[in-house]
């Protein structure tokens, strides 16, 4: 259901872009991230988790990495990467269950209407994403939906979300795992479209993917053994909702943990991973550069205050980042780059 | 929360075992296994599911092995291992709660009725254990029950269920292991009573078991941010259960699935592995040696006869398995073994 080369396309591209940035960042693991506190407490951490002896040392199987993903490993602006592809099949969906139209998700995203989409949460999404694969199967779904949408173009860059990889955040990927770190995504979004984005741009494998989950039951479909979507949702893993999730599929509390302002969706993975018995680190990312990307927060700019409050890491994209996207400068979709 | 050593007890009591064989068992990887069906059939598979350009060949990331756990890895009778230590705490939750005493499990327990306690199901067991573990956090139950749990000897044999391991197992488990396969434990047995279990005596990572699960919610106690045991369910992954709870944690189907007959709870996952795209092997274990373990099976032999119809391979423990423990023989607690 998956393809056999993880994390193949960005090693390359990495091993290009190390290669060529010359002989005085050649030994600079994260080339992308200027010098300062983000990036000299990241390289302290790794440096002590994993050196036997020393007060901040990890054993390896505790060297569990944490990472929120959209916003965190890839925009979520405009709209986040699973809703785009969806708006087919719930049109498709409503036509045949006219009742979904009451659910204020789904009225919302036929409307086109981002900003009400938004505001129902991830609870809201969730919801449109189940009514869109009702009754069909994962291999279906995969097949159908999830290929395509890992091809659709985010509306502002106008390339896929498969292109638009924060390289800060893959240099720090390579850095975790070149120091025995595990690598895991926890993403509000439902795991039916976070999968196949996770293995296909950050090599993360389908198992290490923890996510929203639609309910499926077993069936019988062309005489073989299926699993079918129920259209109920199992859990949301967002907010107070990941730890718990955290637990489940993984059993230990992260080490390192990362995530974004915007939604206060990973300040609890954070406080929990914080608490942990030995040393961790939690990084947040702060949307401020409107010049490259967007800029954002909550109302209340909770989650920077929060990261105050107990001494989270907090990256600002416009200041701390050099470069913001793996691969060369994307075309923005409304007019031409500046100086093009 | 778990130790830093996975594994490392049953690998050095296997090299010791391969040690002492001899030179004629030196190059056979399960030595515990009498020559015919099942075992040449297992040798093939993993074989060709190693080697590229075969028919059989299976791309490493899909070299997933799900085991079941009690009754597959483990004896099952006369009682489950996570039913054991729970039994005082369930008396601490019905002076507390006395509702409890309502539900058929919970007093099958405290009457010491087993035969009244399994005919509840997987789903009972589970309730009893909810019942038990409410209101505590994640670490204190692993603190104070899961790890007594790991010390309470099996009523039969005298011995914890961590001396417990089917020899012919950690054998095949290690084989599987060499050729690339990643070792899944599905159990219906609650994760929080089978984690530790798998890590100490199988070397199975806390992230690798997929389990019946306890829902928790995020809470501060003493100033520190903890999941505390809600005593309600989330899922219960036994027979239908198992394929749903397999696609959410690890999103591909398995390629080899073992478990064992008794309670019908392993065909479910064995159609799902069979009907993947390539290679599979199920391998399903007969409980037919009442002089070194037990003889049971469904009253209407379901899981046999299942077997049967989709070509599982079914392996005797009495007359396939030479070696049944992968320690020097358990003393029978109701009596001395035959010749001492």
């Amino acid at each position: 259901m998956y393809g056999y080369q993880p994390g193949i396309r960005h090693v390359i591209a990495l091993a290009v872009a190390l290669a060529c940035t010359g002989a005085a960042h050649a030994l600079d693991p994260l080339p992308s991230w200027r010098d300062g506190a983000a990036k000299s407490g990241i390289l302290a951490f790794v440096e002590d988790a994993s050196h036997e002896g020393v007060q901040g040392f990890i054993p390896a199987p505790q060297r569990i990495a944490v990472f929120d993903m959209d916003g965190t490993l890839i925009p979520e602006k405009p709209l986040p990467a699973a809703v785009l592809p969806i708006v087919a099949d719930v049109r498709t969906a409503v036509s045949r269950h006219p009742e979904l139209r009451e659910k204020p998700a789904v009225s919302a995203l036929l409307a086109g209407d981002l900003p009400a989409l938004q505001a129902t949460g991830q609870a809201g999404l969730v919801s449109v994403v189940a009514a869109a694969v009702d009754d069909r199967t994962v291999e279906e779904v995969e097949r159908d939906t999830a290929v395509a949408q890992r091809k659709l173009p985010n509306p502002r860059f106008g390339r896929p979300y498969t292109a638009l990889a924060y390289r800060p955040m893959l240099e720090l990927l390579a850095l975790l795992r070149a120091h025995g770190f595990s690598i895991w995504i926890c993403s509000g979004s439902p795991l039916a479209f976070t999968r196949g984005l996770a293995l296909e741009e950050f090599g993360v494998a389908p198992s290490q993917v923890i996510g929203s989950s639609l309910a499926t039951r077993l069936a019988t479909k062309d005489q073989r053994t299926v699993l079918v979507y129920t259209g109920a949702i199992e859990q949301v893993t967002d907010k107070e909702g990941k730890p718990p999730a955290i637990h489940r599929a993984i059993g230990q509390r992260p080490a390192f943990v990362s995530g974004n302002v915007g939604g206060e969706g990973d300040l609890a993975m954070m406080r929990y991973s914080q608490d942990r018995d030995g040393a961790s680190f939690q990084l947040l990312i702060n949307h401020d550069d409107a010049v490259r990307e967007f800029a954002y927060a909550e109302p209340g700019h909770a989650s920077l205050d929060a990261a105050a409050a107990h001494h989270f890491t907090v990256v600002s994209m416009a200041r701390d980042w050099l470069a913001l996207f793996n691969d060369p400068p994307p075309r923005e979709a409304a007019g031409s780059p500046p100086g093009e």
